[in-house]
């Protein structure tokens, strides 16, 4: 029986692989992750990623993202959402099941908006786990949580485009295997306010582009993927290149937010259920005033208080997920739009009470806490801030009596 | 396909009935209702209240509530769900369909743990409407959210028990039709601190029982169904109208429990969502400051936050419901827990933000929302405090650690 | 030394006696007030305030509210503070030592604008405690928290001016010694938007008044002060009633609700006080699950946070008194808007806890709880609502940086 | 006159002449401090600090932080507290007035328990601005926040005592002008548990020190300041380096914290104020959706709490530091542990919205917010965790009703 969101057989055999794989290989290993990210060059690539791929690959556990494709594991988002979930749990886990943002929403628009050529160039050696990416959107100048604030210039000339513009937060720019960029600009800055942008693929190496920095999250750079501050003077391409047509920048867009907006709630629930419980193990030991934190109220009333944010976030995730199954991502926009505020705003406040418990070592490099708070933060401005996805739920809802 | 918690036919069918029934007749009779409440003597029967029960039966809308019995419409507390929230939209409806607490947490009592001549002479004639009951077991004396605390005394004397006690917050005796009480206390107060108590029928018209005063709530009396503080001197009844034997007080407590607390959670979820449906309408015709309500940031929030916490209350509810049908009520302990928590703390919320809409009227007779804001407050007592509840999801979760 | 707000010695002697009277006259009968409003007719006039009055008044302990008049007891806003919060914490106290409103705000206009002949007819038995009065503004029709929205008339005829309209919430009207009301409405609807707006006297005993019905606050109708809804048809009061001349209506709103805000915002810090002191009482005696509810964390983490959120409003409060006593209460504006906010939802915070803590019984007649509930979240909107408030707040710190 | 809060005289001009410096010196070079500080060797000294130092020196903005005492402006808690408030505005300016923690509470120990030798040698140079020092107690092993779970020993061994410990987030120790630590241990295990500490003075260069890593706070590791994980192995030193004699370590503590909290907070109270300034200048540059977010009323709202919430926690930390002045820091110790909860939970609030303001920058390097929340974050825990202090104002506020 499939009432409620208990899974299916094949998310639950999934889920018991993955979770395997993560006790026999990803927890053991976060330790050495560290180390090698910390030590030497910052910014070299991490050689222990490329052991898990292979391991992960050789599992079966690779590219579970992808749904209504023959690539991928044709598994549907209500399927995807708990093996996604597990896999945010550890915050570099993700990329050893090649599930990991920004690459899997440019695989997917490849999938839906890309040429035979784009894919057999591009998406092939992406699914592959041999070559990464990044989304080029964000910009200093102006407020991009309007994304028609976008100034960013995609020029036609002859047989190529010329590009232009300063962008930030440009993530992932940074790995030694980004050689893809998926570009956001105007081409048309004199037609319609919402079929003035397109998109275009601009290869790494194409000359033109700098690096100006990495943009850092509370103190964190997330080397080596990084964040980037990058500048594109004069970048040519092919026109070829170009996504789906002239000023159609905003429907890609649109197709490609809901799966990344969801599977960043999936993961920050996994990243909450992970601070509950090392809060919960913490307060176990932990001894003030002659008794275990534990047995202090305040304390076991956020964890009963964090169990109840977290059960609901994630059958609010469930819910959308499967409304994005049978209606599709456009018709299930407020849903996502709810999940997007609730679940990064429950992670911020579970993992906030998990580091209160742990004491001033929660805000160190000792637990994983304060950088899951940096994560969950930032998450309540990816693909816009809370307040832009709050003003468009409440007027939907506000519509329903007109 | 039945994933997630979409209605199936039998729900679907009788909800569009009920929809129907209630824009019929209830909707436009509640200014009547409060009429008739009001107007003379406020603790006499409202005679509206019978037209509307023997249309609702005539409609087949009638004993929804009660799961697993011959009596009743059969349906699953998941099928019971949305009728129950659907119901909880106007105060006084569910006694319409005789789906009103404390008779249906009495009726299931009955139909699992009476005796045939218990089920004959009581609960025969409240499945038909004809009769009411009381549930008696808060007492002033004690912190009653610690049942064991109880104080009053069921004490056998030959065929009889003897029963005596200071009783408060005994809902429903105000009413005409209440015949019959169940009544908590203690048969033995030297047993293990689990079997000191028992639950025994008592006739409403035994002698020795005094109504002290009704209690209100936030200046609500509740009239004519009254929330009770009472005297019970030597109350005698037969030995027989004890349920289930001595010391079993406990058992049939939890057994009742569940149910009640989640169709208590189930009708906040419906008088959140008509809050949130007057917000809205009364934000678009209100004009301040040169603008309707509805186009000020904050309300627009406010509305946008009111419907993330309803859906999620929402599937939460479902969620425990599912459970209880799957696995039982004392599985799914926890999950009627973090629901009992949830949903009125939810409901007090978005009540107070759509009264805050309503300006100084939102606190009056004139909008059904002071009144609703009570109950919601009410029910974070009902059945435990919130500060019960939430330490013994706290604990549970702390067990997994262990 | 002053440094700080600590009482100086006028403060401290009349704070100390006033404490005292309360001690030996108000909180003993807090029970026989409460009796002689419920028994008989609820409307009627309670004997025993009249008994007290007297008593207050030969105390010295009398009209302590008006600043920089010959009447009163000459006190600063700063000096009188501390008098109305100890007032505050019984909810009929202010009116034993003349200090009630709407009384204080209609006294303080007749003293600043009224004409002599004004002052013998009305001040002078309203300051003797023999009169009683109304504030006449707020409207069904539209949202009066944008005063420009008031619709009533008030038209100059020969040597009179007639008055019509609908106004609610009026408080006060109740009361038998209610013989004079100030009420607002339009004298010029052409006149530029902040000139429409006139105050006129209006004798209780005027043909064409006509209380329609008494609003309740939650279940609370105040009997026998009340919050009445009212008809006004063909109200005709010679012309001299007027106030200062008409479109002067919002100068005097101006003038008067500084004062009122402050006032209100006392008394809600006694009223938060008391509550705060009713739940340690409570906790310390109240027993479950085997050990004291003062032993429980979470209760006393609510302690604390009461008592900084109180010390903190307290203070706030107090240097928005200063300021008004030392730069005028326009000046003051900004930091009467803020305790205007801050003060009630800190009150209904810290009593919905202490509610909390004497369970369901915390929201019956047993406690003053619930009662100073409904009082306090009604403050959120007397004298505009908290968003009005908030947002003049914001845009004058926003006015900084232009 | 001086009711109030209002500046004297001392205080407006210390002021007025601190604010001119801080335009002229510190705003303009804090561009410049973050380059010297991320260029090069992270863990180098800053010379834009000695050059700044300097120049306070000169300009007699220079130890204000100390009362009572020959040494320093001879300004009381109150006087101090604007001035504090005001350098904490900017990071790294607190150091360039020698008003830095731990430095001011290490000298404040130094001026009141340390001998005439200790002050020669140590105290003279700091507050000539020519030696810095850190304070060593936290330990990684157990919950620093009940100070009697604390480990290191202390032990003395002829004319010395050898100092063994591990201990954590010693800040400070990353300093180049670093000489001379404070460190708490215990002498006697076995005495009465307050008596078992003692606090020591060992030098810097002294043998048996080492410094394993510096923590992180948010990925910030305030280079070259540090909070550092250290080890001490038979660490000896002369026994009349030994404070006020042993078991006196917890007296000695009580004594400094005190002030500690009090200029943790104010500097809280002017990090709060920069964000708000900072969040209102944003939202007047920045346009979403066709008008500046300063016109959308959520942000107004913001704004406007921030304003109340800053302004209630000033006051309430200028209304302690008046108590530690009049009554001594130990009868002040209810109100210093309020604000020690109120203040960063203030600050952290209002920096999340400033930060929610700013966008995703608002979490980078390009605004100081991010930082700053990663303090007042810490300070949450520095000193206590709040829980420790919420119980404490709780447990003290039950006492009254004993």
């Amino acid at each position: 029986m499939t009432i409620g969101f208990e899974h299916n057989e094949k998310t639950a055999d999934l889920l018991a692989r993955l979770r395997a794989f993560m006790a026999e290989h990803i927890y053991p290993n976060e330790k050495l992750y560290y180390q090698q990210k910390t030590e030497g060059d910052r910014w070299a690539h991490i050689p222990l990623v490329d052991e898990l791929k292979a391991k992960a690959k050789a599992a079966g556990l690779w590219n579970l993202f992808l749904p209504e494709s023959r690539h991928g594991a044709g598994l549907t988002n209500l399927e995807y959402a708990p093996l996604c979930e597990e896999m945010g749990r550890v915050h570099f886990s993700p990329q050893v099941f090649n599930c990991q943002a920004p690459d899997t929403g440019n695989m997917e628009t490849l999938e839906r908006f890309g040429t035979e050529e784009h894919k057999a160039r591009w998406l092939e050696p992406m699914l592959d786990g041999k070559m990464r990416s990044s989304f080029v959107m964000t910009e200093p100048a102006v407020a991009s949580s309007d994304a028609t604030n976008i100034q960013s210039s995609i020029v036609r000339d002859g047989d190529e485009y010329v590009i232009n513009g300063r962008k930030w937060w440009i993530s992932g720019i940074g790995e030694r295997d980004c050689q893809i960029l998926i570009f956001m600009g105007k081409t048309d800055p004199t037609a319609e306010k919402h079929k003035q942008q397109s998109m275009i693929l601009i290869p790494r190496d194409t000359p033109g582009i700098t690096v100006v920095r990495p943009m850092t999250l509370f103190g964190y750079d997330d080397a080596p993927h990084g964040h980037m501050e990058m500048i594109f003077e004069n970048v040519r391409v092919p026109a070829s290149n170009l996504l789906l047509g002239e000023g159609r920048g905003f429907e890609i867009a649109q197709a490609r937010l809901g799966p990344g907006r969801i599977h960043h709630c999936m993961r920050q629930i996994g990243m909450a259920e992970r601070a509950l419980e090392a809060m919960c193990r913490r307060v176990k030991e932990r001894v003030a005033f002659g008794k275990p934190l534990a047995e202090q109220g305040v304390i076991v009333e956020r964890i009963a208080n964090s169990r109840i944010m977290i059960d609901q976030a994630r059958l609010l995730t469930l819910h959308a997920a499967h409304k994005m199954d049978t209606v599709g991502n456009k018709a299930a926009k407020a849903e996502i739009g709810m999940i997007k505020v609730a679940a990064p705003n429950m992670a911020c406040q579970v993992i906030d009470w998990a580091i209160q418990a742990h004491g001033a070592a929660g805000l160190s490099q000792d637990f994983f806490l304060a950088e899951y708070y940096a994560h969950a933060r930032k998450i309540r401005f990816a693909d816009g801030p809370d307040e832009v996805h709050r003003h468009q739920i409440g007027r939907s809802e506000l519509a329903k009596y007109s």
